[in-house]
């Protein structure tokens, strides 16, 4: 632990790895780890959240209590017997204990640390002169935890040690659950039936995989299944088992289980001893066997598997690998955030239901890394639409999934976007052939193209407007909780107004080859919607965020509470409505009221108490979530529209803020390995937890982010006619290079900016390009970029 | 700690309380206490279990994870943020500390009682030369606890102690949770909003209570509102607020709550120092101010309030008091079941829409407490009868209450517990008018007599008979997890054919006097019915559970599992369908199938893997719940039947068996203060588990247990003449005595047993009565009553 003014973190980009030297100064801090099936986040501390996909979330690894139901929580709070992963280890000798990673014994002075890298966590923990370094993986495919444990003896006299991995089962069931240890694999088997009352849950329930399971390649001295008898009278901190000369060999029959192993080992000085544990969820114990002899076939599999699960492909195929000299914003480009993207990719937010307006936006970044996943899920989506043009409120990934909890309420802005997942696409991959796909409907045999798919989303919108040409606002538009202001068919937002406004210019493009009229018409009606935002929503110095049922304007100045909100300000930018002083107004307003060190906020004031004509949002804690917190996803539509103003100065400033780096990590109380979902807002009275993160690694943020980096940063955008190079890059930066992966090709592109008169030069392989655009890019070609930019003086 | 061989529990009847004497040897062990709207559960070792009806249930103190709605568990397992109430005690000299009762601190070698009472639960723990008394008691309608604590200096030094009561509040919501210091009411406020997502739920989120509180009289020196602050790294067992000098003062924004405040104090030897702590739920600030300013208003106001709600008024009235010189069976009889009935009454199992079958069935055991509560409830019951002659599968007790969990799965065996109810009803109170009051249907206007609706639900009963005359099983009938044998609408239920039959034959002489045709009818059936059963349902040895859609008998001599059930024996007695080598031959198996120290199991052997012809019930965990338990519910079936088979000695053992007493409490570890609805079973290589209470005070059991003990065991039962003496007490009891209270009078009745050839003698106040009816009594009259009983020699 070190002293709290001394440095606890630094990044080491060569390796891919983030360290951080304290236990104790960023509890939360947390890695993860993911595969098709799973999500495993760990934290330094040894605390776990594990979740597998069967299809829907479950988990093998829980706390001693039945859990509701739910999706993550922000901010987690983690407690004594959170489910985690420790290894106790006992000095026989002496009879010391301590533990490992630092939980549950959490033991003073100790060497520490913690590492965080791409498909590994690591530790190094130095206590009792013994050198300890524990890492995990994921399998590949499976919700298995690969646990590699290795002690090195500082010491110069022989040890006798006991290692006692002791890995959380927690409470399962009020039906049936028990955990016993099975001789023949020498593991800890854990069964429970999931608890279910209607016949016709039976078939669900039996479907699930319940055998949770922990081993080792060896037989333990002994072992326990029972947490409360492990625990005995000295507690989750200083077991009766630990202490004891053995395990006590308890089943748990019906009681809480847990997984732990005595192995003992007497180690020489400067020797090493190893313990592999690998733990997760199988079908049966036949699975739990095929598991082990996968793993333990021969000596060397192990290290083989682990290393094949580590080759981090995903970075190596990341569409952008940037060198600006800022270490920590390139890794985070270059690593931490295709990782996040892919997580994204793979496991579509841990849920089979997932809301439409995140199935779409993710997939803007997820197009940057896999083309046909992307065109995959967007017919998936259309084939969807109801033919009435109404997309649904989630996406059902397969056919037992249904509309679970947030998706039974309808709101008015999952249309919108469709055309922007759409312009995406088709500028990253000239897919143009998409748009005359044809796909039926969810409520009938008609097939009809995508651009037909698309002009009946923009006709629902549409009719969603009312005779003021503003979006009615119903039960909630984007912004779920903000659902009392509508219900009534009268109120409206002024956000989603100017959102259909964006949808119909972009469409009005995407379809101007396929019926000119109709393109026309919805760029017509896009003037006619800013006009009234214009006209009814402009509140003197910033635009409001929607008129009530009641007729009355929220988010104005003359509200003491949610005064002004960031959507409608960078949304007006996106859909042109603002003239210059309006541009500036709302730009000035924003850095007066939302700006924070750690971003800007969605609103402020937070609300403090329910307001009836706004809704749940006001109910939600101040600075939190919706509620005024730096939310990451209002956060990034707001650099994107700063860009879209040219501000790039503001916007860079904008994407290095949402990044918990170096220097107030500590204030995010968050490792730079992923963008969460929210920072807590600035709040009166509530300074000190300003910055602090949500530890939520699921976020539309990612999406936007990259495309910011991609199209805006660096100006790398796709074009039908090849890159169109426009790069925004701050005005401080001198040379930059960056490695950009576009429709198979490969782009070495050096920046540099200097002080001059004159219009942006590109120069590919040696030859002056003309215009701003690279064409005639081959696939699987490597290419080198020259983009030579000045700065008017 | 006493030695393991040494008793550590006692009774003393004359204070009605049970001692326990360590806090380790029956960790479980635990007494309740109740109001109209709160239960308080809480065991020796300081963890708790609260909950409130608002009107559904809710919790104001939780673990710290956000926990699954779901009604008690069994066997609840406890852990070290388990949810309790602690102080903690600090010797201000030496920083030693250590806690009450016991955790979280656990300190060893400390002089310990733990005190069950009616009204109240109280510890004396003595340590580091402090005598502390503690003792919680609850307010006599609010979820209010009153907890004292008395701490007197041993030694003959003054001592400087903080005094830090620490309650938990646990995680509530990740909308909104925070908690803080009301310097107005020197009390720590929590307040949550319960997560909610759509506008349908906002009113009922609103009208929910969510202030949780905990003040003293006096202003603490300092306090913490904030769990994760107030452990720090020192953890729950050994918390940093607590050895610091002050706590941090810390605020809970967002974090889980808790509620500690230091009370500093200097005690001279031997003086004393008193702490009033009060904890629970209001709906605001303003009532916290109320409730503090009631309880408070002047020195001796908290003494006297507690003291009139500890009156136990419930045990004066009680309708039997016995003698028997068994004092651990008197004091159940007299103080412990009427406290653990008039529960059931007052809070009908913690649900707004208890299973129809066991409100019907408590109110066997209400109706010697409360005539008007049953009367009520019987007509609220049939008004929500369909004209169909349907009883629901769940009584809504309130204008929003709705029929949730297993209630949405149709049992075909609610309406059998309507005459069984009536009739008890009728023989206590002889209140016959009520057969003739009339109360409309649920679905329509149509009022009819309750002999109608009696009679109806008769006809709804035969409606479900097949062309054997054996009554179908559907999804479950009694036993709610038999959910397999009959979901085609084939496999019939022994048991539940039996309990038609028996159903007809009471309504038949309920309805005699308004329609003896149909009366007639229903004699006549019952007999087929029996000779039906007789004819598809004996074994050879006993009789099956039922019939599996397939045509496979179950619950056979043939089945390796599931061989026999208790419930169609003892039913088959209740119907009258066995001859007397039936009758003996089944008891024969029960005794040797199902009969455990503890009792007797439901069914033996239990299942151990599932089994899709029987159901849900064969998943349970073996020798628990329904699955091979001493199922106390189905015990006290078997035991009503013994008597009715004048199997007296047999019936009272099983009594006795059903409670946890002296001999083997530890192994049962409960205290003798409740039955529970299970003991273990007996269940190859789980042996050590057998009689392992489920430690829930739910149960159908003791109104059978009530009626037993008065109608059979002491022959007490009320007739349309008067009161039927017809005792059925063990052959070796001499003497024994008995207050009954009886339509208003009090009988003190003497019954003496010796060995002669003659008839039963009462004599009442000195004069002998004809007959075995004691006639003419009047309300508000207290009488003499022996009863002078003979053994045949």
């Amino acid at each position: 632990m070190g002293q709290d003014d001394h440095p606890c973190y630094h990044i080491d980009s060569d390796m891919h790895q983030l360290h951080l030297t304290s236990p104790t100064r960023i509890p939360g801090a947390s890695g993860y780890l993911y595969n098709p099936s799973t999500m495993l986040q760990v934290n330094c501390r040894g605390f776990a959240n594990a979740i597998v996909m069967q299809p829907e979330p479950s988990s093998y690894s829980s706390s001693p209590v039945l859990e509701a139901t739910t999706f993550i929580q922000p901010e987690k709070q983690h407690f004594a017997h959170h489910p985690g992963r420790f290894f106790y280890i006992k000095d026989e000798t002496s009879n010391e204990i301590f533990s490992l990673p630092y939980e549950p014994v959490r033991q003073k002075n100790v060497e520490f640390k913690f590492t965080v890298g791409v498909d590994c966590i690591e530790w190094q923990v130095q206590y009792m002169q013994l050198n300890c370094h524990l890492k995990v993986t994921l399998d590949s495919e499976l919700a298995v935890e690969v646990w590699q444990l290795n002690i090195e003896n500082l010491s110069d006299k022989e040890r006798k040690l006991s290692v006692y991995p002791a890995f959380s089962i927690g409470y399962h069931s009020w039906m049936n659950q028990s955990a016993h240890f099975d001789a023949d694999l020498d593991a800890i088997i854990a069964t429970s039936i999931r608890p279910y009352q209607k016949l016709a849950d039976y078939d669900k329930v039996k479907a699930l995989a319940n055998t949770c399971f922990m081993f080792s390649d060896r037989q333990p001295q002994s072992w326990s299944a029972n947490l409360s008898e492990f625990e005995g009278e000295g507690g989750i901190h200083n077991p009766d088992g630990v202490t004891s000369e053995h395990l006590g060999c308890e089943q748990a029959q019906y009681e809480t289980p847990i997984a732990v192993q005595q192995h003992q080992v007497n180690l020489g000085p400067k020797q090493q001893y190893q313990l592999p544990v690998l733990f997760g969820l199988a079908k049966d114990k036949a699975q739990v066997k095929d598991i082990k002899q996968f793993y333990f076939a021969d000596d060397s599999s192990l290290e083989k598997l682990v290393s094949v699960n580590c080759r981090s492909a995903r970075i190596k195929n990341a569409p952008i690998q940037i060198s600006t000299g800022d270490s920590e914003f390139d890794e985070f480009v270059s690593t931490w955030l295709p990782k996040q993207m892919d997580y994204h990719r793979q496991l579509q937010r841990l849920t089979t239901d997932p809301q439409t307006r995140n199935f779409l936006q993710d997939l803007i970044g997820v197009g940057f890394l896999d083309q046909k996943t992307v065109r995959d899920r967007i017919l998936l989506a259309l084939s969807q639409q109801t033919r009435n043009g109404a997309l649904p409120d989630g996406i059902l990934l397969n056919e037992s999934a249904e509309l679970k909890y947030i998706n039974q309420v309808p709101h008015q802005d999952i249309n919108v976007w469709l055309p922007i997942t759409l312009q995406a696409y088709l500028d990253e991959h000239n897919d143009y052939a998409i748009l005359e796909h044809k796909v039926p409907f969810a409520d009938g045999e008609e097939s009809v193209t995508v651009a037909q798919h698309l002009q009946r989303a923009m006709e629902y919108l549409i009719s969603n407007l009312d005779q003021r040409k503003l979006s009615l606002i119903g039960l909630g538009d984007w912004c779920d909780p903000l659902n009392m202001a509508g219900p009534e068919g009268k109120g409206i937002s002024t956000w989603l107004s100017l959102a259909t406004s964006w949808a119909l210019q972009i469409t009005a493009k995407l379809i101007e080859d396929f019926d000119p009229e109709k393109a026309h018409q919805f760029a017509a009606l896009s003037v006619t919607i800013n006009e009234a935002v214009n006209q009814h929503c402009w509140d003197g110095q910033w635009y409001s965020r929607g008129i009530t049922d009641a007729g009355k304007p929220f988010g104005v100045s003359e509200d003491e509470e949610g005064k002004i909100f960031l959507n409608p300000q960078s949304w007006a930018w996106l859909a042109g409505a603002v003239d210059d002083n309006q541009f500036r107004d709302s730009l000035a307003a924003i850095e007066g009221h939302l700006l924070t060190p750690f971003g800007t906020m969605m609103l402020a004031p937070a609300y403090t108490h329910m307001r009836e004509d706004v809704g749940r949002l006001t109910q939600k804690f101040p600075g939190c979530a919706e509620n005024g917190s730096v939310y990451n996803h209002a956060s990034i539509f707001y650099i994107y529209g700063l860009y879209q103003q040219n501000q790039g100065d503001l916007a860079f400033s904008g994407l290095k803020q949402m990044l918990s780096l170096s220097h107030d990590n500590e204030s995010r109380q968050q490792l730079g390995n992923f963008i969460p979902n929210y920072y807590r807002g600035k709040v009166d009275n509530l300074e000190a937890y300003a910055g602090r993160s949500s530890q939520l690694i699921n976020t539309g943020t990612i999406a936007w982010y990259y495309r910011c980096i991609i199209e805006e940063l660096f100006g790398l955008k796709g074009h039908k006619e090849g890159l169109l190079v426009s790069p925004k890059i701050p005005t401080d930066w001198k040379s930059v290079s960056v490695i950009r992966r576009f429709r198979g090709a490969t782009i070495r592109i050096d920046y540099t900016q200097e002080p001059a008169n004159k219009p942006m030069q590109l120069i590919l392989d040696g030859k002056v390009v003309e215009g701003n655009i690279v064409k005639g890019l081959q696939q699987d070609t490597e290419y080198q970029l020259q983009v030579k930019l000045y700065l008017p003086v």
